[in-house]
């Protein structure tokens, strides 16, 4: 189709905004196998903390952008996924009811662990404007550090609060933060200690600026 | 989330087809401007013919894909655009309702011209084995152009049916679609001239060689 | 290896620009088959322009990036495919001399048709903030034209000086052209006709801002 | 450039191989900071399993592809690489040394942490058809985890001999190997464990299906 008036492709324009908050995988059936029950444990009481750090980030103007598998359902969409979790009475359903989207938040389906590989995340994020991101989510041993570790390749600044993730494994999910924080120079600050008066605040050319060399130098 | 238990991706397994069907920017309501017009009086029999392809196609096993503008809509999803296009009772209703997408179709949205930027459709194109892409849909001279571009980079067969293919003006469809026969290596003949028995057929071993070996050398 | 001490990833730096010459393809031997005479006809003359743009560019701060083909040889380099060129007295010798890379000059081999197709060209460009491309080269409705359709995808502005790129038939060359500058919105004119002091200049967060916004808004 | 006669790209036509050796850094002055020296200890004595493990691979008809840091000097090659290491008398002259690249090797610059990112690797292979890589180099817990992982997403197999990996900090390179072993399914044997009599030999159309079926289930 023809682009010549849509001039800036947004439609409904999304917001402008130097963070985001990203949640991986929060929609989930949990049903997938026994490691799923381990994992539930650990998931329910965090996704309480992603669902205040959801509230407190929206007050604050800043989008969040759910990054969820596909679960090889090719055919499917994502209001398809969290009715399947929600009305059909899933073990995931207490999560996808405390983290269900609202209609201003945006989502990305992935196919792969990572939200970036064959996806659209990246050039959402840049229409977004946004250069830092603070990842939420399930697994953090696997899609949490494969989408942080591409978030890190491309030069996006990382927050991923440490009671904002979880695994099957408690000292894997450890084990995994401190990587993060090593190695992709991520902030694993917990999600309370987050001012989001600091660092958010609509998008301005100064911040942009000062993002866009900050990620140069670091 | 873990993917131990989810071995091959495919959930509700796609098909194996060494041929996809795409369909590109046929749900859209042609609303967007002036030429919007000039473009759906070639479009409305176009989409007539892609109708009928379609069908033929879905008869011989070929999986249909529609590759669709996201229209700046980065909330959205597909169904909530066929919705549009056909209760909101727009200008491309009636193609809408022509090429309304079934449940056994797949459907990637686009945020750009062509299909392969920033999507999943190379990845979807990958499970689903298919090696030769009949490609159809508006309009001809830029979003049908670009995605056939992607797909001969990639070593992608393209079928591209001259009656399946409208552009605003008529002498601009001509030409792009000599310049994909030219250069894309394009097979352009008519749609009824497609013998589906020929180029079909469930996924097999050795056409899938033949394929690989195909495209090396051409 | 680790990249804790190379801060920028910049090495020797490259310039800040927010404009980047691209030549397309002018490192060639022209021997690959009959038509390599017809387009060399049309190159020469092109190449000696492009030789004064370069040299203007370069007066003007914009640094020079080589797309080329790698042409199947995926265990060489640039430099060997310029002594090729050059020492075995091949017929793109005097293409090959008067644009000659000097040791400022960037380049980036491309495996296939476009130069952002499974290369680095796009993350340099990202490195130099160039947000403007001047696309000269070889051959105009092939590789300059895919590499253009990429560039425009990623929101580049484009710059296509019409005197500047060359293909096997001038006809083609022409539609290409025009195509072009309707469909990526590239300026056309002529290489004379470009105002380097207007364009460029050292990179600015002002012009930064500038280029970002002009380019949601084009 | 135009592609008619350069039928499968393949010019100095690459092997097809359903295997790829994989060296990732080794290629390095080792220059960078004190951390260097730490590295250093661990690589040498791996730099030696690698060139063992190099030599059988090419008895066994196995590319051996460098996939190497550009280290931010966007303007210089491999070949310019490897000379500064070993003619500078760079800390990395022995590992440069007992590792020099043969004519025959490949090679592909990576201006990031993954081999994956902006880089042609995934093409080159696909053109070698290779299904598994053999990922050996430096640092085990920056740049092979993340090639490693981004090679994972693309479902190629993984063997990450576990002697022909070095981190500068022992214990995370143990970690790094465990995680690999979990979570990408890498084989992580000794190098000297590997049978190439068994994963090799010339590409069969037969071994490429059970490869790819492979790929599918796993």
């Amino acid at each position: 189709m023809t682009h010549e008036k849509h001039p800036d492709l947004h439609g409904n324009a999304p917001d402008k905004s130097a963070v985001a908050l990203v949640l991986i995988d929060v929609i989930n059936d949990f049903e997938f196998d026994e490691s799923a029950e381990r994992l539930l444990r650990y998931a329910l009481p965090v996704a309480r903390r992603i669902a205040d750090l959801k509230r407190r980030a929206h007050d604050a103007g800043i989008p969040a952008i759910y990054v969820n598998d596909n679960f090889g359902k090719w055919r499917s969409d994502f209001r398809t996924q969290v009715s399947h979790c929600i009305d059909d009475e899933t073990r995931g359903r207490p999560i996808a009811e405390l983290l269900k989207p609202a209609s201003h938040d945006y989502f990305v389906l992935k196919p792969k662990q990572s939200g970036f590989y064959s996806t659209t995340l990246d050039l959402l994020l840049q229409h977004l404007q946004a250069r830092t991101l603070i990842v939420t989510g399930f697994s953090g041993d696997i899609c949490v550090l494969m989408t942080a570790g591409d978030a890190h390749l491309r030069d996006y600044h990382l927050l991923v609060p440490r009671d904002c993730v979880a695994s099957r494994d408690e000292r894997e999910n450890e084990l995994v933060l401190k990587y993060m924080e090593r190695v992709f120079e991520a902030d694993i600050r917990l999600s309370t200690e987050i001012d989001f008066t600091a660092i958010s605040g609509p998008f301005s050319p100064r911040s942009a600026i000062e993002q866009m060399q900050a990620c140069r130098t670091s």
